[in-house]
């Protein structure tokens, strides 16, 4: 029987699903699940983006350029110039969800071998697409207790070697929703220019920051040549499935190499490149509201968790992920338990173990993460079970 | 400035994208061009595929199952069943495209400086994918004058090595046509018995076979655990910007593997599912009408250009292209030529030059590919174009 490639056991399996089949027995028990463990948000997907999909007059649904459709890409220079970012539709490239841009962008800028430099906590799938592309990630630890904050560039500069040429960064975060500020950045960029580094910037959660000032890799004056946006449709309009995301980049010679990759898989998907094309003819106030929805969740999930004994969870400035520290002994087991053994009203919660999150082993332990994807009524339950499970939780430290 | 990485540069342009600048510039001027270079059928798509999406009931357009949805994939049981493969949903993953197939068996089969060997010519982002993976194409070419049948199983033998790990073949063949016969496929299996290779074949055009039988690699017995079949609902359905293909193999462990690239990159694309969905409930008789269509397209093709002086097609047996070998000196400089120079009633074609297609250097040179993908009235105005131009091209051989 021939073998699997070395790569592909190496291939890590997502840390998050592998609690699902716990999740499912106890859905099939009747006992009800609240789900805080993806970023799959519940805010409605705006009709007319999807009624954009529903009146377009197609007769052949035809390959579309490589790079996307012009006329969406077009739109997209309006977008951003919105949000303060002046490019040509030549700079943006619209990919298969943000996952392809990343992908793109470890294939056309990182060597196997090659070294990226990731703050852990961060979203697990950079480890798959490193996994893929033959690259090493290399972690440097946010805290907690600075509510995730940059590590300091002493920290980078210890780990960069030869093979570094790149640092990764989500902002605001995923898993932290921590928010960088704009002095971070620059040090960031400083850093990125003394060692010849790209920055990647996964931007995907860019319109939902409470309060703090967003600021792109692309407005980081001198990072022109260095800075890569990977951005998508699928948090900001509540479209995950659409599969529609963008490689931002005003190197053009990264630019027209990530096309050649590109071309190789023909075009990002045609039906929903209608719908991303929509959303940016959506009303300048569309994020009012579901920016104030996730910031009244955020409020009430952090109120709720810093007021149980032993809970900590500093104030995210972005997205709409938390990450708390709880009193328990391994947050792996602590959430298998709670989809195995734990009930309250026959109700119990799914949260993600912060060791999925963590690159350097042994770390995570203490924390979970929860996505505010749910109505504040649903939320509220959750932390009521939260507290309850809490208190019984035989491996409850402290 | 940071640098692109080695596959990067060495990562193949498109062959046949080339040559868009120059037919770009023949339409500004006015002139019609004939577009046999791509595989972008003209046929509709099934008008009750896209109802599907537009009566579909979404509220929030969610990620998938990163295997695709469960109810596509138990429908896709039934079509396999018609068309005599017996699977069950859990030995099919929907992708992003048949690329995506491709390039998750590379990656979870594959390890980088391993072997594949193909058949050439051959399809020309096996190529991107492979550069992609970090695997070494190795061909073996097949020839015109037998009509590009599989090359004796001795030239396989002699080019197998140390890491060839697996044999990729596309049937019908993009670009020859060519349909493999079962005694050719019986071969192929017991070769990759013997060295213990996968074989991944590429069925992309498996409903468009004219008079021969098609043989699927997932019908070979004793073949379960070898081969991997790479799908698409693209030339099927007339849905080429859908980007829905499947990854089918019946080997549990490659199954799982490609499942964790599978959920790296989350889900394959949300609205084009119900699209593909949708497809496998047309009327039993749907293929009877464009399959009929492309066969009095080839007739007519191959007719002419054998009708021609110094033109010689071979009757492909499946698909819709067709190679053709024409008196010509270099097929890049005669397609390029058609297009900035050529002119008849105002009107050129372009065509695929085959050298794209060839992996072994120099090999290409006196055939085109041609995809037959317009109507009949276009198609012999386009054959009138190039049997004028086989008479002016200054590069005229023989």
């Amino acid at each position: 029987m021939p073998q699997i490639s070395t790569r592909g056991e190496q291939m890590p399996a997502s840390p998050i699903r592998k609690l699902v089949p716990y999740a499912e027995a106890a859905k099939r028990e009747g006992v009800k699940v609240y789900h805080l463990n993806i970023g799959q948000p519940d805010i409605e997907t705006p009709p007319a983006i999807l009624d954009a999909v529903r009146n377009a007059d197609i007769r052949v649904l035809e390959y579309s350029h490589s790079a996307g459709n012009e006329s969406y890409r077009k739109k997209l220079v309006a977008y951003y110039h919105r949000v303060g970012i002046e490019l040509t539709h030549h700079e943006i490239m619209i990919t298969t969800g943000g996952s392809e841009a990343i992908q793109f962008a470890f294939l056309a800028c990182l060597n196997p071998g090659d070294e990226v430099i990731i703050p852990e906590p961060f979203y697990a799938n950079y480890n798959g697409f490193a996994c893929a592309a033959g690259v090493q990630v290399v972690p440097i630890t946010s805290k907690i207790e600075t509510g995730f904050a940059l590590p300091p560039i002493a920290a980078f500069e210890q780990r960069i070697t030869e093979r570094t040429r790149a640092i990764v960064i989500c902002n605001p975060n995923n898993p932290t929703g921590y928010l960088y500020s704009r002095a971070e950045l620059e040090a960031l960029r400083d850093l990125c220019l003394k060692h010849d580094l790209y920055l990647f910037s996964d931007e995907a959660y860019r319109e939902f920051c409470y309060g703090g000032e967003f600021v792109s890799a692309l407005q980081l004056a001198g990072l022109e040549q260095h800075a890569i946006v990977m951005d998508t449709i699928s948090k900001r309009y509540s479209a995950c499935g659409a599969r529609i995301g963008a490689l931002v980049t005003r190197n053009k010679e990264v630019y027209q190499t990530v096309m050649k990759f590109a071309q190789a898989r023909l075009s990002p998907p045609g039906l929903a490149q209608v719908l991303g094309e929509a959303a940016v003819d959506l009303p300048a106030d569309y994020f009012d509201e579901p920016k104030a929805e996730y910031l009244r969740r955020r409020d009430r999930l952090v109120a709720r968790l810093n007021a149980m004994p032993g809970g900590f969870c500093p104030n995210p400035g972005g997205a709409f992920y938390a990450m708390a520290r709880l009193p328990i002994d391994d947050s792996d087991r602590f959430c298998q338990w709670l989809l195995e053994e734990f009930r309250h009203e026959k109700q119990t919660l799914m949260l993600a173990p912060a060791t999925g999150f963590y690159g350097t082993e042994g770390l995570g332990k203490h924390e979970v993460r929860l996505a505010y994807v749910l109505n504040l009524t649903d939320l509220d339950r959750a932390m009521d079970c939260l507290e309850k499970a809490l208190e019984c939780y035989p491996g409850r430290t402290a």
